[in-house]
């Protein structure tokens, strides 16, 4: 960030009076710019056992498969964009949304929430950001081909939690550090 | 939002190519200015089957008792971030955080995340945005002069649950049209 969004003149960072981080502040007219973690909403559709995944047709993690998630939108409840989302990766409509799987994720500053949800019908199609969406049991998911830690995790403990059916929601945290070793 | 944070110059509302809904975008760099919702994460902190709760210093709703609860803060998880709120309103240092309920805000674009938890040793202070905090029974809790109807919900249904020492997750959405009525 460079400029102020309210009078277009140059931002510094400094701690403002009161506070005790360093945020973006107008040199003019002293606004200061707020820059706080997104929110990544998305579901675990489920149809006769099997969950749907998305190829992913766009960087990051191109070819690699996901559970349908986005950020969510101003305006809108955390249900309804994970809904979305999975309209629009995966068209597939979705119903019975429970909440299942939150991460942490705070070397990028995100929080995912995952929500467990049937399929109507069992319908779903290909959306613009996939090239290819199918329906997988624990033993056919391309567990090598995963696009982010989250999905591996939440599909991992589905398959747990499905043995027992419960399904408790949990918060975790991703570290990135540790991933890497 | 007038101004592009990259270059300085006018941005627009458009819909950019390839998405459904208006964004900023700058007219001369042309990059896309997203806006997502905000996460605040707060705390039900308990000692002793009494609740902790601070009386606002500050706009909006002074002088009204809320949990303690603030913006989450990039580069910190949401318990992080719950726990620095309750050192920063209430001095008390917290533990064994469990996720307890979560509100959606759609109508100002805010996602609510309150943790249950125990305070250390029953230590608590008066931080800079409060005038007063204490420790509360059910029936003490000022029910008139709660600041947010997300603390109301959440106390009002840890009272209920305590009663089962069973505390499930949940999500709710707080319609402002509705309260209105």
């Amino acid at each position: 960030m460079k400029f102020c969004t309210s009078c277009g003149d140059r931002v510094v960072l400094t701690i403002p009076q009161g506070d005790d981080r360093e945020r973006h502040v107008c040199t003019r007219c002293e606004v200061i710019h707020y820059v706080n973690p997104r929110v990544i909403v998305g579901c675990l559709p489920v149809y006769q056992g099997k969950v749907l995944l998305c190829k992913r047709a766009i960087e990051p993690r191109k070819n690699y498969w996901t559970l349908p998630a986005g950020f969510m939108e101003n305006g809108e409840t955390t249900q309804q964009g994970a809904a979305r989302e999975t309209w629009e990766e995966a068209r597939a409509r979705v119903s019975n949304l429970d909440l299942y799987r939150i991460f942490d994720v705070p070397h990028i500053s995100q929080v995912y929430m995952f929500y467990r949800c049937d399929i109507d019908d069992g319908a779903f199609g290909v959306g613009p950001e996939s090239t290819e969406t199918d329906l997988y049991t624990e033993q056919d998911i391309p567990w090598s081909e995963i696009a982010f830690p989250v999905v591996h995790e939440t599909l991992k403990a589905y398959f747990r939690d499905v043995r027992q059916d419960a399904y408790p929601v949990q918060v975790a945290t991703i570290d990135l550090s540790k991933l890497r070793r």
